[in-house]
């Protein structure tokens, strides 16, 4: 029984969203590597391994150990190394397929003289996104680089890696298609560059928004989305997923409703959700309400405010006259990936209790 | 060793808050009743109990239940009644002196049926935040829940309870001033209303802005404060604080450093920090860099973007220069509740680990 803000999981969609990644992969021939940032969980993992897939991507040291103690044993690190954490990668080197992503010379200077294991190295590439990565025309970082590399017995380079997050700071179809188009093109000038010395060498790439919009995938050969696996009001409003294709909702109960203000109060705020909003028909709104008659979202009554437990919603008079004290009600959540890390287990619709990782 | 994003407390500054703030209710006769949602630890809650404090306020039932496990036995949970977790507030009820906050008729109707054990209940008014609670002239509603309250043998009625927490979206100390002002005014010309039927009838409010800004607390009972344990970048900006005042920083490791971008990224993102930003300086910002050189943050720089697990700071390039990976930088949260809240202990400057609460 739920008692209070709880994460819902849709084990049939998200198993769909799944299925539909993996499609697009096996379509452009490339190697389907999930980025488990999202959701966390070994038991949702273990959906990925009953679709055959065997490699996956992290964000940390820590959700890498976690992987690697439920099953998993190819997995990459996609963000750069963090040299403090040297002992845990270590630990994971010896164990598992290790690969690690790196960006500048420092920090290869610090593995070849710290590693034990054997680990593969991507070198991160910035394309347009000014996150991390190597910038792409910086050929001459990169040869250092891969001279450091290449003396050391423990580093093995795989590939170069890149991450087209601005895809997330714009709405328009066209204008993801063209990020990840620009993205693609720098990447695969660096292969050609590249690939008489490494033949060996691939292209992983990969964010939810391109994999719905773009329109070729030829020359990626690793493809790393998470969003995708539950999706959320984010990629609703940019046409990435339809409503019937997200997979995740955080169950609230209601404390206060307020008919003179035409609003009510849910257990259910910024430590539930996230502080991550966006502007939804011209609002701010932190996640979206919807109802079993209302599954469309396009009349979701917004979350218009968030304390840090209280969540304020907006809805209609009618609504509100059906509604009762310790009422569950539906959220939407804007950003899946955020919300989803706020708790430590999700609940399948059918009962199952999920667990996942949690920091500590 | 810090390893990965860990929040850091200043032990003398945040002792020094709470023995500032604890003045502050001895000067007015006010009744100390701090909010521990901010810090939600046990070992904090202990530099309370040293400082004679016996009372605290909370923001959930299972906030509630892990600090009555630790030594807390007068508790009120300041947020309406979630009458899911009666289960777990009977508990509460029959080991601790409990008082819950009620704003409806339907929820007074379900505690009188469903209670165990004897409570105290506050009325929640919601003075000019439109939050929760009964609106402060709705007389005849507050008339009703006092019927259905005096009809219990088990539901004692203690007083009316406000939280102005729309001093946190004004900038301004005469604004921030008048907010408080307006919220008492409404408190006191309810507790004239009615003390002659309930001479005991407390007034309870409480927010960390009102408490540097107001000028005149006279009337007010009790005193329900919680983010001044540890301060924030959003304080510091409405001059609610000083630079010195501050007591809880993350520290993040740094894992890329961009000296032609004018940037270095951190390990330490949106799941660290919280989404929370404000306007600082004209600029979007979701943290500050203090150095030790410049602890008065007037040229700190910003954490400007963030990604789950990155966060990214525009630099000098003098500061840039001095900078290595590996290096662990400081940063000021713009909401520390938010930021401590994503945490499951904390480090003191002195090397001992605090345990907190986490949900679960």
């Amino acid at each position: 029984m739920i008692k209070k803000p709880t994460p819902i999981v849709n084990t049939s969609i998200s198993q769909k969203n799944i299925n539909k990644m993996k499609g697009l992969c096996q379509k452009w021939d490339m190697d389907f590597r999930p980025h488990f940032k999202t959701h966390q969980s070994a038991a949702i993992g273990q959906w990925f391994i009953a679709q055959g897939i065997k490699k996956c991507c992290v964000s940390s040291v820590g959700m890498a150990s976690y992987f690697a103690s439920n099953h998993w044993k190819d997995i990459t690190i996609a963000i750069p190394v963090n040299i403090l954490e040297i002992a845990e990668i270590n630990t994971l080197a010896k164990n598992i397929q290790l690969s690690l992503t790196v960006d500048s010379l420092e920090t290869c200077v610090f593995l070849s003289s710290h590693l034990q294991f054997s680990v593969d190295l991507y070198i991160e590439i910035d394309t347009s996104y000014s996150r991390s990565g190597v910038a792409y025309h910086h050929t001459q970082q990169i040869n250092e680089i891969l001279e450091l590399i290449n003396q050391s017995p423990l580093m093995h380079f795989i590939g170069f890696l890149s991450h087209s997050g601005n895809t997330y700071d714009v709405d328009q179809a066209e204008e993801i298609a063209k990020i990840f188009e620009l993205s693609k093109e720098r990447m695969l000038t660096l292969k050609n560059k590249y690939s008489t010395q490494y033949p060996q060498l691939i292209i992983s790439m990969g964010d939810t928004p391109s994999a719905s919009f773009a329109q070729n995938f030829e020359g990626v050969d690793e493809w790393r989305p998470g969003n995708f696996v539950f999706y959320d009001l984010m990629q609703l409003q940019k046409g990435v997923c339809q409503n019937q294709e997200i997979a995740l909702k955080l169950s609230c109960p209601v404390i206060g409703i307020y008919p003179e203000r035409g609003e009510f109060v849910i257990y259910g705020g910024a430590v539930h959700l996230s502080k991550e909003s966006i502007e939804y028909k011209n609002q701010k709104v932190f996640g979206l309400l919807v109802t079993h008659n209302n599954r469309e979202l396009d009349h979701g009554f917004p979350v218009h405010r968030l304390s840090q437990e209280h969540g304020i919603i907006t809805a209609a008079k009618s609504f509100l006259k059906t509604l009762k004290i310790g009422d569950l009600v539906e959220i939407v959540p804007v950003h899946s990936c955020l919300t989803a890390d706020l708790h430590s287990h999700y609940l399948c619709e059918d009962g199952v209790v999920l667990e996942k990782w949690k920091e500590c």
